[in-house]
């Protein structure tokens, strides 16, 4: 893809704009045992040794109380057809109501975590909470991933799971638009060895 | 998507997952002025107010240096194409040859930091480190957004970018591949008002 000398940049400032972003549904219990759940897409891995996620969740949330209470959370990823369920999410608040009994979705307990999983998602990480950092409006959590969990009808390839399948969705900032992940483009760690460097040309 | 009562999970263990991840080409100068690029899929939006990324960097790289030398990177965006460039970053290092000279890419002088970016990619986001902490392996730098860039020819629906035509590639860490993420899925803050609650129905 080479440009012509003509190309050039439209600044638009400094938005809010780094992506497209995963999302996700963050699971917790609040201080009345209730789980909750919230739309995310602030969210990544930070640290591979030990495997941690970052997580800026607004100080002004119900989660952000529950995290700091219970010192744990869950990341639920959803499928493309979900979109409407997180995007719920990202409208009400577990202050006051139930998104699980609103959503038809079912709360499952945490196997190492003192936090709730959404049981008809595909994947999920159960996360304790390590550090947390006060950026601005946002507490990032940084969360040591204690286990992660693939449903078993979307376990392939020998125990590993099926991008395509699962048709992660991602969050596009700027557009406010959700796009699917399912078409495989390449495989890393090897179409970056088929490159012929300029030189040796 | 209603599961039936067998309907189980099996535990990976606690893997380094989440995702799909954004990728990014990491623009910096090293310490005798070269232009470097590195592979990221640590990376996201971590604060609104100030617009921030953290950015994740192994401590043995050579963009670690760099971003404490000079307290600035810009982070790339490529498009699905691009794949392969960006792959090959990933297995090459800036300390032992040119990376933009290899696979033909062009620096552009950043216009608000001292850091590069990818004149060929299609969306350019350039950051003033604000804030470094070490975790594990890595340390995480959070990096003030300083300008958002569109290459023109990309710029669709009154100056927004059209993530359909960008086509950004995720990463999806367990298996090691990248998918596309151009075909869109729903409206953000719009689909989740078409769901009806449980209780209402």
């Amino acid at each position: 893809m080479q440009l012509d000398g003509e190309n050039t940049f439209t600044s638009m400032g400094p938005q809010p704009f780094a992506g497209p972003a995963p999302v996700f549904f963050v699971g917790t219990y609040d201080s009345h045992d209730r789980p909750n759940i919230m739309a995310a897409a602030m969210a990544g891995l930070c640290c591979t040794q030990p495997p941690c996620v970052a997580l800026s969740v607004n100080k002004t949330t119900w989660t952000h109380s529950a995290i700091e209470q219970r010192g744990a959370f869950t990341l639920s990823i959803p499928s493309s057809e979900m979109a409407g369920k997180l995007d719920f999410c990202g409208l009400a608040s577990g202050r006051s109501e139930s998104k699980f009994y609103a959503l038809g979705l079912t709360p499952a307990v945490g196997e190492h975590v003192d936090a709730p999983y959404i049981r008809e998602c595909p994947m999920v990480i159960e996360l304790l909470v390590r550090q947390a950092f006060s950026l601005g409006a946002y507490t990032q959590f940084v969360g040591e991933i204690m286990d992660v969990k693939i449903r078993s009808d979307c376990l392939m390839r020998d125990g590993m799971p099926d991008p395509a399948q699962l048709d992660a969705l991602t969050f596009f900032p700027l557009v406010g638009e959700y796009y699917k992940t399912g078409v495989f483009a390449a495989r890393a760690f090897a179409i970056g060895k088929t490159i012929l460097r300029v030189e040796s040309t």
